[in-house]
């Protein structure tokens, strides 16, 4: 399923075959959570250069509901996207949007954040739902410790979302044999989900069990929640090693286009973040000179494009000046051109990424990138 | 500049020749007060059949001002449309955006509703403004007197708005000769404002003051402001038999499918509304079903087409059952592919307006179409 092409370092270059189609790897998926990109249509995804979107279990059960979308006949059809789809279990939601949850050995049981309703979800409905969805790559259930929680409970959490995921595993192995469950032709890939906190020690013993439970690809969680970039690339440091060549590495929720390219230096095949199309809104755009805030008067008056080295339609048609007038002036449309170029950017980025490990200049195109973008 | 192609009954189908092109009449202007359609980008626009597209001269001055869209090269360049562009007088928003104005002789003082500034606006002024903005039909500056005026208020006001109107023409012929004033490379057309509130006598008063000025098109203004119908449908029985049969007729702010076919059959050419984009946004869709309310819960499982007639983007590739989840998650796809498909339908509309009208079968037609609309 997964196929190395290149290193250059620890940075690799790959392919990833799902049941809609190859991957060219290290990738972005743009973040659709509730079945759809904020502002654009799928087709604008694809033009970009888009490969895959990321989709959200926790958000798609609540609203609409499974059922409905198998009945629609699976994720691709309800939002009219044939590519690769991943979605999240929804471990992190389940942790960050609901203040009543309880965790058990069973599962978890919270509230939606929609209506109240209460929920109980184990590792095998997670997995249930998301074949119902017919995704191509799906996440196992993972508990998500809050920031704050000490080594102590860290660590018994982690063996938690290992026997979740071992259950995932079991669960999606046997539907998987029957047959009896898959809107795709052929099968969707499952992730296991290392966790294990701040802690170096923990991510490897994480790492390690899910390696013994054996997957299709591994994703490190619990990252780019309030610690600093040093740290998480500690995290990182002290996982990636462990994990298997022959995988994909999924950096979850991550990041600035410096965490980016940090992680792809350190292995990273994968990454999905709200911070091209939730900065988008707020008139914070990615450009090859760096940051551009909208708001500042100095673009009042300036008829230059966006980003003189984008293609997009926002940068091919339109001023800095247009679009500060349509972000000052609240448009709906400010929000749709930001959008597609802040989607642009991450897509070319990534684009250059897997051109400089092709050419070897893996390096050179990090610091031309970062040169505008460290802090 | 106009020309009258065919009549049924008093319905009429024509062109009108502009800087920007020829236009089909009868015809539907796309709001883009601000200088931007709602959520849609003007190739889109131009896609579903649209001709030509009405923005705001009070809106504009405001923010972000005409000296600016003048050094872009103009609105059309400003906003990336190449078709024509009709720009209000502000007349309208004025009266009905700002609490505190003063009418006076030589024009309206009021504060801006964005930042309270002052500002004084002549008729001279007002012209000014739409020359700077290069667009290709301009609109006189007008009174628009309360709903709840007497008659006699109204009586005195739409005097006021003929002297106004004078000044504008006069105003607009003498930079016309000058060659001082115009991004085109052809001279827009001015309108004149028929004013007179719900009183036949004064409307039809008004209606000859304008035409002994002389203008490129005659528009009916302050309907639709809270009325019947059937008052609404008096006033233009009123107004439009003493407009001249040579220039183009203009109903502004009008209205629903009902109000826009019962004006067409009266000899009204021109139309622009908020409806389609306003009530988009609210889940509101017209089809030639009649009107869909997403939120209603019958469309929860609906998997069929909205509109199996149109072949707008929304309408080919998405179901009711995904356009209702977008709604209902206030997700921002929903309003744009919502307002995609609620400009088609009113371009659509009168676009077989046109045809029907071509054809002898202009009563044929608008019964098809009431038979779904009339309350």
């Amino acid at each position: 399923m997964f196929k190395l092409i290149k290193t250059s370092g620890a940075a690799r270059r790959g392919t990833l075959k799902t049941a809609h189609g190859e991957i060219q790897t290290p990738f972005f998926m743009t973040v659709g959570t509730a079945g759809a990109v904020k502002g654009l249509v799928p087709s604008e995804i694809r033009e970009l250069g888009g490969q895959i979107i990321l989709s959200n279990t926790y958000h798609l059960h609540l609203r609409p509901g499974e059922d409905l979308i198998e009945k629609a006949g699976g994720l691709h059809k309800f939002m009219n996207w044939d590519g690769p789809i991943l979605t999240d279990s929804g471990g992190y939601q389940i942790f960050s949007l609901t203040d009543i949850r309880k965790i058990k050995e069973d599962g978890v049981e919270f509230q939606s954040h929609i209506d109240g309703k209460k929920i109980f979800l184990t590792p095998e409905k997670c997995i249930e739902i998301q074949q119902k969805l017919g995704v191509d790559i799906m996440m196992c259930l993972d508990e998500c410790p809050a920031s704050t929680a000490k080594r102590e409970y860290i660590e018994k959490s982690l063996e938690l979302t290992t026997r979740w995921a071992r259950r995932c595993q079991t669960f999606a192995s046997q539907t998987r044999r029957d047959g009896s469950r898959s809107v795709s032709t052929t099968t969707p890939l499952l992730f296991g989900i290392v966790q294990g906190g701040m802690h170096a020690d923990l991510r490897e013993k994480s790492a390690k069990q899910l390696i013994e439970i054996g997957f299709d690809g591994y994703a490190i969680g619990g990252l780019s929640v309030g610690e600093s970039n040093e740290v998480m690339y500690e995290m990182l440091d002290a996982t990636v090693p462990h994990l298997p060549e022959d995988k994909p590495r999924y950096l979850m929720g991550v990041g600035t286009p410096e965490n980016i390219l940090e992680a792809v230096e350190r292995g990273i095949d994968m990454f999905d973040c709200v911070l091209p199309t939730r900065n988008a809104r707020h008139g914070h755009l990615f450009t090859s000179q760096g940051v551009i805030r909208l708001k500042r008067s100095e673009f009042k008056d300036d008829l230059s494009p966006l980003d003189p080295e984008c293609e997009c339609y926002t940068c091919k048609n339109h001023s800095k000046a247009y679009l500060r007038h349509l972000f000052m002036a609240g448009e709906l449309l400010s929000l749709r051109l930001n959008t597609l170029h802040n989607v642009a950017f991450y897509l070319n980025m990534t684009k250059g990424i897997r051109e400089a490990i092709e050419e070897e200049r893996f390096a050179e195109f990090k610091d031309e990138i970062l040169s505008n973008y460290r802090k």
